[in-house]
């Protein structure tokens, strides 16, 4: 591994650690026992480490719900996208803990934040519209209710960390937390499946807290 | 209106139209053509002022919900306690935009919103209940998503102004938006409600959407 991925491999930890605002360049670089110059020649600033990590947030949500069109969805492949969805936001915690800050000072991070969230919202489109289609779900009435149901679940997935930490006086977040992150975002459109399929998403949760890893890291870019 | 009232009124309008971060207590006192002395006499700092603040916001909600467990609660009732709450969002925007930073820089003001949240998250537990044994809204299963569901419908309801911010190159938020919240907000619970119950709530967005006409502001403390 090269310094650039060291770099942005370490900042992702320390900014998880202790929030993007309290971390330096110094730090970063006294953390990885390189010289300030050294960081300077892969990095002009702190907002340049965080602009390069988004593509492994991107990358990850890409990864996380991989539905097609085309390809019969079942409880499982559901439960699975909830989790992953979940896992990401752990994973790049910081990101979603101080997302209005950053995205406030860089413009350029806002429209590939913006970009995402019009991917996601697509995504989940096709994937109720693949429901409705396989006799899973019912389409909600009035039909543009779906997209608002999309709109919802993309606010309590991207809002979900800061929610747990306006919410207690201890910053710490658990992995119970997250994993009832993912039941949190299902209700948005679990009303409208068939309970029984609504059921089995669930076992998935609920499989997944019993379990109590600490989640997979999502794949990560390069 | 003394000068500490004309103090919290006027930094609250320049916290809404630049954001609590980039408004210096000598900005303040400029604008009120006061001393900043004057201002310190009745504030330390702009903490403080966000401070004074608050108590209003906690009134205009607590005045936006005052569902008890005895009245008849009607479809109306509904309608225009989504339509409170939305405009005590915008009539305190700041503090919804910027609010992870607020309650980061000051454990009083995050002390202060955790009890708002936990009193508003029961007052959706009371409406709910109430709904249910009206015969208007069907108990959902397992019975512990309803307080789910008013977690997911406070954590829209407090992330609304963020989300706006953040999906748009432009900060500015208008009045569709505004009333828009309110009927995304109402989706979390919505699909448990008789359908013609529901209806008459939408109909209520519906006629605040027509109007076009700006949120009045909420009541103010004092």
């Amino acid at each position: 591994m090269g310094n650039r991925e060291r770099i942005i491999e370490e900042s992702l930890e320390l900014f998880n650690e202790r929030g993007a605002g309290s971390v330096t360049t110094n730090h970063i670089a006294a953390h990885l026992a390189i010289s300030p110059g050294n960081l300077y020649y892969h990095f002009g600033n702190k907002e340049e480490i965080i602009r390069a990590i988004f593509p492994q947030v991107s990358e990850a949500v890409h990864a996380a719900i991989p539905v097609s069109a085309d390809r019969e969805i079942t409880a499982e492949n559901v439960g699975r996208y909830h989790l992953a969805g979940i896992e990401t936001l752990w994973h790049f915690r910081f990101v979603f803990r101080d997302l209005n800050e950053l995205l406030a000072r860089d413009p350029i991070l806002a429209e590939a934040f913006r970009e995402l969230q019009r991917w996601l919202r697509g995504q989940f489109h096709v994937l109720f519209e693949r429901l409705i289609r396989q006799g899973q779900m019912r389409r909600p009435d009035p039909p543009d209710d779906l997209d608002r149901i999309g709109t919802n679940k993309f606010i309590l997935w991207s809002s979900w960390i800061r929610f747990l930490t306006t919410s207690r006086a201890k910053l710490e977040i658990d992995q119970r937390d997250v994993v009832e992150g993912a039941l949190q975002s299902f209700l948005t459109f679990a009303p409208y499946l068939e309970p029984e399929f609504a059921a089995e998403v669930r076992a998935v949760f609920d499989e997944r807290a019993r379990r109590r890893q600490l989640p997979r890291s999502p794949a990560r870019a390069r």
